[in-house]
């Protein structure tokens, strides 16, 4: 009996193990592999598999398609299961000034004026150094990749070190070291910028996550001569140029008494415009403005949190959709402006600030509003070939949402769940280039705790600075 | 010594134990202290204590003080450690239609009209009855809690089980069943409706945790006849009236026409206004209708998420409080026009909403919002006695907020955190009444993962009754 058993248990192993062989040796290598969630593409048919699946080798997704087929196909060395989830392409954060998080709520409900002159300018001057900037930078990765954000585009000084925070978190970055007319933090006049922007820009060339970029602060701040050199040291190294355009009345009106045209037409005219340059805020524009944009493939940013609490204006975002400009989504610096960096709160908002303004319900959806913070951003960025939707090819940047609480259910329709009853709170695991920036709600390349212990410290300081 | 080691042993005991008991005997008894936390009490002086306490007995809050005074005065049976934490009064939506949590997402982005008659009253007419209330009730009371929501102000039908199901999930309500001069799901004809209201209004007097109201649906909704006779009744058993009022363009357009005067002026003439009204939206109101509504000391109730999505118009919410009127806020239905029951989410909005506006960034602060959730969310609904503040005397209705979340810190200003940065999520404990129905984001009143389940089930059989 001892031995019949002990052969029928060898054989029955050798049957396993020869099967298991069998079934991987013809099945292609994968890094990761999601299963079962409703896989929301963002592709050119905006297709939803129900029961989808995504593969990704290296940085970069091989294959979407039903659950059955990909995991007959793959053998992935990791496997997510995200079986009544939401998978989506990470969220594109457009426009942002991250370090900005240490100032959150410091002097919120007062004109833009005085918050820039009586506050925040001198909280900068007292307080921002390349430490500041780190830690500032280090908070914001923790907050956006809790929220589902997987690229952001910023504008700061010492955009070196956001980009090494950036990229020590696992983030994409589109990252715009500033040039204005008066001086920075990190450097005190053009001849400065311009040295600091060309290193900045040599170093990161190449890199997979970080686009250095440059980003003129406005035609407010800066001169003719400014612009223009930023944009010919930009387009010297391929890289973006970011700038706010038209955000403020007393800009617009300003450019049209000094320059006779509009903030868009001066920029084209100074030949600043291209399909290198992303436009962030975009309120002051007409629709010769929007015609502007669309030819030039200037991509746009709307920032319908900042519009509002500063009470800037509202930007035309169906008209330049409508004449054919890349509109993303941006939360703005989350100091004064916002006062954090959810995504898809701004969803909500894009879409609910436009039909208000038209008195018109269907002045912007859901799925219009989704497209924003995802394939549009990409556009916006000029990166929608790398990122923005779920295709094989793209970097692997998505994320899963989890539809287990009461506001979750019943979803009737996806899109409109997205941007009206999902919060950034439902978002569990973030993935970026393939990496697993965040499971089940637990960061994995983000300190938090210590980033939060230190925005704790930095805000006695900061406060002591300020006398407050 | 083993002999000697006993004797120090019995004596070190019963020093122990009789301090223990003297400690005890001069301790005032209390059911439940909350220790060290930021606690906001929203009381006459916006008084805000960094290390406070707050004591509760039965239902009530018996003191409210500096943690090491309240520490020192009670024995409590439980104690709950807030440090680190805000506390606050609970939040007060003060107008919705919690069953429609079935609904949310059920046909957006539509105008108002064909969403009701294409879509809502059908859906209703066919998938409303008292067991879907009891669930939409249940999914409600879940996304409330989790939410901060203590005490909620209803308009729908079969009120009794909206009722039943509000005390199970131990929340408080001003739960109105709606009069409407068409046949509803519950009640066919005004005599029905005044013969279930009566025996509602009856069942409940009395009870701790609901007010039964009626709600006479709006004056385009009911003719006057029914207005008067739902108030009268009302009147009667000395309920709530809870009425829409001025929400759409059309609404004061056809009053003007047909009455020659606006809304609110129609309903003062037909005798319906008093310091037992709430009134949802105020949109259409002018100065007059502003004094007006002061004058009969009428709460209002402005619901921003749904005015912009369903594009009916910006209430005039400053000038109403500059007027004398108390204003909440609500969250309105969560299917159509919202699509949530998040009030942290509606006071960031209600701020936005109006410096956008006006184009000032300082129309509506932070503080002012949180005060709408709060204390002038109570003084709406005629609660200001009850809650809306922490405050001895007041209903033990207070939450717990973390700040332990990126989005959270730094913290320089309490009320512009509430307002700009924090989320409803970051709610982690619920006390209604004294009794905690949420410890540490755990429900324990109602049954969440079945009230979910639920959801998905209906949604199938809505979708089908529907033909979608």
């Amino acid at each position: 009996m001892i031995v019949l058993r002990s052969i029928i248990f060898v054989l029955a192993f050798q049957f396993l193990f020869s099967s298991f062989l069998a079934s991987q040796t013809h099945k292609e290598k994968a890094d990761l592999l999601i299963t079962g969630g409703i896989v929301v593409t963002m592709d050119s048919t905006r297709a939803i598999l129900d029961d989808g699946a995504v593969a990704v080798r290296g940085d970069t997704i091989i294959a979407v398609g039903p659950r059955n087929e990909l995991e007959a196909r793959y053998a992935a060395s990791q496997t997510i299961d995200a079986k009544g989830k939401l998978v989506l392409p990470g969220f594109i954060n457009g426009h942002t000034h991250v370090p900005m998080t240490l100032f959150r709520g410091l002097h919120d409900d007062v004109t833009l004026n005085d918050w820039l002159y009586k506050y925040i300018f001198p909280a900068e001057a007292k307080n921002v150094n390349e430490e500041f900037v780190r830690w500032g930078t280090r908070l914001a990765a923790a907050e956006q990749i809790r929220g589902g954000v997987t690229t952001f585009a910023d504008m700061y000084y010492f955009e070196d070190a956001v980009a090494e925070e950036t990229k020590a978190a696992g983030m994409r970055g589109v990252l715009g070291e500033t040039f204005i007319d008066f001086p920075a933090p990190d450097n005190k006049d053009e001849s400065e910028m311009l040295a600091y922007t060309e290193k900045f820009l040599k170093k990161w060339q190449g890199d997979p996550l970080i686009h250095a970029a440059v980003a003129p602060h406005s035609i407010y701040t800066c001169s003719q001569r400014t612009l223009q050199d930023s944009a010919t040291l930009a387009r010297t190294f391929h890289a973006p140029i970011l700038i706010h355009t038209g955000e403020m009345k007393k800009e617009w009106e300003d450019s049209e008494k000094q320059n006779g045209m509009s903030p868009v037409q001066y920029l084209d005219k100074i030949g600043l415009l291209g399909p290198d340059v992303v436009s962030a805020h975009c309120i002051f524009v007409d629709a010769y403005d929007e015609k502007t944009l669309a030819k030039k493939q200037v991509g746009c940013v709307h920032n319908p949190s900042s519009n509002m609490m500063i009470a800037s204006g509202v930007s035309p975002v169906a008209e330049m959709r409508a004449a054919g400009v890349a509109v993303g989504l941006g939360t703005d610096g989350p100091a004064g402006s916002n006062n954090d960096l959810d995504l898809m709160e701004e969803m909500d908002l894009a879409a609910k600030l436009a039909k208000i303004t038209k008195m018109d319900p269907l002045a912007l959806n859901a799925k219009a509003v989704v497209e924003m913070a995802t394939i549009d951003g990409a556009r916006a960025l000029h990166m929608e070939k790398e990122i923005g939707s779920l295709e094989p090819g793209k970097k692997a940047d998505f994320i899963l949402i989890s539809l287990d609480e009461p506001h979750a259910v019943p979803m009737y329709d996806i899109y409109a769940q997205l941007a009206y009853a999902l919060k950034g709170s439902d978002v569990e695991t973030v993935v970026i280039g393939g990496r697993v920036v965040m499971r089940d709600r637990r960061l994995l390349t983000v300190n938090e705790e210590e980033a939060i212990a230190k925005a704790r410290q930095y805000k006695k300081s900061i406060a002591a600075s300020l006398g407050l």
